[in-house]
């Protein structure tokens, strides 16, 4: 159901019935390690391409994730993924090993709330009674069709950010236990003419900005309203750029309840300069680590605000600058008294 | 609301309030020619790259369904959108011209009705008043990146198709008079083995079988219900393939009424092998030239199945086979006795 121009509220509270996050050797190593469900030693995962481990990454966290809700790929009715790849082939080809019903999404790195987004309004409509939402990336696949060939060892400048290796799914649906999905926000693009593509965070901030201003006018909340308002991936770089923005644009959010998960994945590590980024890093750390935290009582509601960089090689080579985008979706704590 | 595994029906009936069709300059001059609301006589469409023609082609066609719903662009709620570049840039960039609330797709070939299908249950499910749905492809553009350089001259085969240079768009909104969406199917990958890109008819042609024995199925409708059934784009080749798949499967429709985007977009012309394909072959086709031909009285209900062919460069050079799709959306006239 619709409030206000582009907020949906979905009044049967679908609920995430399991969440499973999958990380690469360097993710396993950082702050979050403990909280992905799988984790690899060897950055190829056994196969012969980066493309095609990347593949594997997605599979194995839809995998996991059924598993975790005891359901069999034969009762989800939909599946809705994407990733950064070209034709995003990493979800097509994990959506070919599957066999479920599929529905191909682009949003770059908001592709985690974009699908969790979709899939919530699949089910609260009763158009779905289970789907499963799922996004990832690799750093590999990502530097070579994004960027320089890795052995070029070129340098770059602190703005910019570590794709992340990992892939995240949910499952959602109409009934069971767990977490619930609240309300989701549906972006515009936001362009304020940045074209650096080695600061992205600077570029989608503003994205963000938008969105949650939105989310809070379309929901007629308080700004203090959520436990946290997370975005991903803005990384240091944008996490401090959106801090000074919000309270600019009199979004009152409680700056010690801002994160960010470009920021997190990482921690201090000064190797990945402004942070993580990548359709993995937002589905791991929401999936992985902050829903977990929430089922174990931490927070009782959050904002996730995805966001995404809509540029490609080519439109930048064309001097075209970056359209930027955030998906927003509030997932709350199941209050027993209320269920 | 679920009906069967993978169908949706809209007890709403989202009304098509208006369609839009944009035509490249050999578009123009086949047999469908003046079905589109504008053709180009420049293939360039006065910019400086064929990327850059392919979201004017795009934008002119959200404009012109825009106009002729009588909208302006700030009431339409979400644009679903997508096409065949590499991060469906010509979606995004035009998303940011609209600056309308943006899903992006990806379904190559298919997203012309996989945003019609999802566009339709946002206004069915009451989270949007107004969609536009809007896909298109470029000759040029996708011949560059999926192919050889043009200039180098390079010979195809008779299976081969040719990119539509050309762009299509639906307003779908809750209310008014106008063509109507009674149901969709979305489909599962059907991957037969085929990795061949020149014949991309064979490989869809049982991705377009599984949609339609399940839409059938789903629906419990029999074979003869519609008087078309419409895919885009087998081309000559698939269109073939599917005429013989659909009685030995023994969906029984009427052979007669069976027709493809493909076939119809440049009739007999021998230069484009098999017949047209690309993202703007079923939306020009079907927003073009079969609803105008519905709001004329010819046909009362027809199902249009957009296939999509969902490889990369990528993806073919590293020896994978052609994942396949079909997504399939179910148009009825409006009957004054019921309306």
């Amino acid at each position: 159901m619709r409030q206000g121009h582009q907020t949906w509220v979905f009044p049967s509270r679908p609920v995430i019935l399991s969440t499973a996050a999958i990380g690469g050797p360097f993710e396993a190593k950082g702050p979050l390690g403990e909280d992905f469900d799988i984790t690899h030693g060897d950055l190829m995962l056994g196969q012969d391409s980066w493309e095609k481990a990347e593949k594997v990454l997605l599979e194995e966290a839809c995998d996991k994730a059924l598993e975790k809700a005891g359901l069999q790929k034969e009762q989800v009715h939909f599946l809705l993924a994407g990733d950064l790849m070209n034709q995003i082939i990493t979800s097509s080809f994990s959506a070919r090993t599957l066999g479920i019903p599929y529905i191909g999404l682009f949003g770059a790195c908001s592709t985690a709330m974009e699908s969790l987004a979709l899939g919530a309004l699949l089910v609260d409509s009763q158009s779905a009674d289970y789907v499963l939402a799922a996004t990832g990336s690799h750093n590999g696949a990502a530097e070579k069709q994004y960027r320089y060939p890795t052995e070029y060892g070129s340098q770059k400048p602190p703005t910019a950010q570590w794709t992340v290796t990992g892939a995240g799914a949910a499952v959602v649906g109409n009934k069971g236990s767990g977490l619930r999905v609240h309300a989701a926000t549906i972006g515009r693009i936001v362009d304020m003419g940045l074209s650096d593509p080695f600061n992205m965070g600077a570029a989608m901030a503003p994205a963000a900005l938008s969105t949650i201003e939105t989310h809070f006018r379309d929901m007629r909340l308080p700004h203090d309203h959520y436990d946290l308002v997370v975005t991903g991936d803005l990384g240091k770089v944008g996490h401090q750029i959106l801090s000074e923005l919000l309270p600019k644009h009199n979004v009152d959010i409680p700056l010690d309840r801002y994160i960010d998960c470009g920021k997190l994945i990482y921690g201090d590590n000064p190797t990945v300069w402004s942070g993580g980024s990548g359709c993995g890093c937002v589905a791991t750390v929401t999936y992985g680590h902050l829903l977990r935290r929430m089922r174990e009582g931490e927070w009782k509601r959050i904002l996730v605000v995805a966001t995404g960089a809509l540029l490609s090689p080519i439109s930048y080579q064309q001097g075209e600058s970056i359209p930027c985008i955030a998906h927003a979706v509030a997932i709350e704590a199941e209050h027993p008294e209320e269920g």
